[in-house]
């Protein structure tokens, strides 16, 4: 038997990621050694006992770290730079560092500087997750044919890139290297200015007095709903997103709303053409989507093959 | 045996409603002894006969018609008006016309006045649908655990409306009675917005130079990929939509870009308390969706089960 790709993996983090990677990990065999896990709740830690989430659950983050092969930071963005300076002194020379947040610009800033010589930074983000969170939502599927961005910082060795491109694909992802700020931009648009946008809705639907909560709730499905299970994810890591990924966010919701207006100024003038333009426009990006593997065909997500209730 | 709902059912349009009518009333039995069928687009009219759908395709609207208990007009809402004023002089006295449309104020008042004495107008909206379009795009379980709203114009005796609610009953919806324009305002807020958003953030995505299609293709599954589902409805069907239920639309569009503006200066000033607040109270609404039996609560909507690419 060959050597796993990495002989400690640590954990730090037990949300719905870091999770799904220990039951990745676990379902491929062959990707660690052991794989420790950390998380700053103590009820966090509890649930992960409970459950057999990570091979050993440690009671601080130095126990966990201590003689990894790769460090996976898995907290809020806003939180990895306070989670780096503390781990920074006990990292293993020739360990990685790894992140899975969702902005990298700020997560450069932020880990950077505490990385030690002789350690790798290679920032990285996994684009899959679900509206669900905490140490019991994650399953080994979840990066299964979803890809997993790298932004190794300038310098880094071909070697541990290569290493930790190993470790995603033999969790099931594809792996694209990317520019951070690239990053950035891209996300602002398939996920950051997404999720804005239906926060927004849902906190407007919530709002209006005409309309009751329990009217909005009956009659979710004629396209309301889907935008509350994107406005169902977790608040904090969301809060962190926005705080950290501003600008690109800002310059991709100046965008949005231009076009919004022009829309609104079609409906308000009675410009059908425009309108019906506009709306075929946007039916073959969907056709990629699905050719591309990235979602499925089936109506309405084939909800109704999980659940009819 | 006992007798059948209505004697004749005629199903004028052929897409993702009507089908799905049929279907679900050939599951059940009980509710119609013929379903007859037109589509003014030959193909259309083709692909029903070779599917089954309808006990009978009509080459036209007068033979469709002819003899029904029951007229469904299941065209986009533009075109409302002007079939109703075709089938008017053919309808049997004591029969009903209902409609499907997603607009109801309009809907009354272009074809209220064609309905001739002695028949009863009960406009009907069931909020259900998929993303697919089309008469093959119909099946019998789409109307499951969802609501058919129902919008008695004044004055109508309750037999004939009490025969429909079981009509939509039989074919497994709840039905709720309600006031047109609250309709226009409810569905403004559940469907009509979340929809002109999705198609704009669509656009914008497909807009941007400086992030290519296969980008936004690759990495649409952080959430992007929602709006695209909704967002690859039928263009014509959505354009009417907008077009007759400006009032209602341009109000909620309104509020939502008031709360927009509010979400972006909280993260162009970094307010991340007011961030985290807004998108804990979204919360909520979901979990009473589930409740509702109106989503699933699988991950992804179980997305992950129904295909994995």
């Amino acid at each position: 038997m060959s050597a796993p790709t990495y002989g400690r993996v640590a954990l730090i983090g037990l949300g719905l990621i870091a999770s799904s990677m220990y039951w990745a990990i676990k379902r491929n065999g062959a990707l660690a050694g052991e794989v420790t896990g950390y998380a700053r709740s103590e009820a966090t830690r509890a649930t992960a006992r409970r459950i057999g989430l990570c091979d050993r659950v440690c009671d601080s983050v130095a126990e966990a770290v201590q003689g990894a092969d790769l460090v996976v930071l898995c907290v809020p963005v806003g939180a990895m730079g306070a989670v780096a300076e503390e781990i920074a002194p006990l990292l293993k020379p020739g360990a990685t560092v790894t992140d899975v947040g969702s902005v990298k610009r700020d997560v450069i800033q932020s880990v950077g500087p505490h990385i030690p010589e002789g350690v790798f930074f290679i920032p990285g983000h996994p684009l899959a997750g679900t509206e669900h969170s905490g140490p019991e939502s994650g399953f080994a599927e979840l990066f299964d044919n979803r890809w997993c961005l790298l932004v190794p910082v300038e310098g880094t060795p071909d070697d541990p890139v290569a290493r930790l491109r190993a470790l995603w694909e033999g969790m099931g992802a594809h792996v694209d290297l990317m520019d951070p700020d690239h990053h950035d931009l891209v996300l602002a648009v398939t996920s950051h200015t997404p999720h804005l946008i239906a926060y927004t809705m849902v906190g407007v639907a919530d709002d209006l007095r005409r309309v009751t909560d329990s009217e909005v709730i009956k009659y979710s499905a004629a396209g309301f709903r889907d935008f509350t299970r994107i406005a169902a994810s977790d608040p904090t890591m969301w809060r962190d997103v926005f705080l950290t990924n501003k600008d690109a966010t800002l310059e991709i919701l100046g965008r949005f709303t231009e076009e919004l207006f022009a829309l609104q100024r079609a409906i308000r003038t009675g410009d059908g053409d425009h309108l019906h333009a506009y709306f075929t426009r946007t039916r073959a990006i969907r056709r990629g989507i699905i050719q591309a593997g990235q979602d499925t065909d089936a109506p309405d997500f084939g909800r109704g093959k999980v659940a009819k209730t």
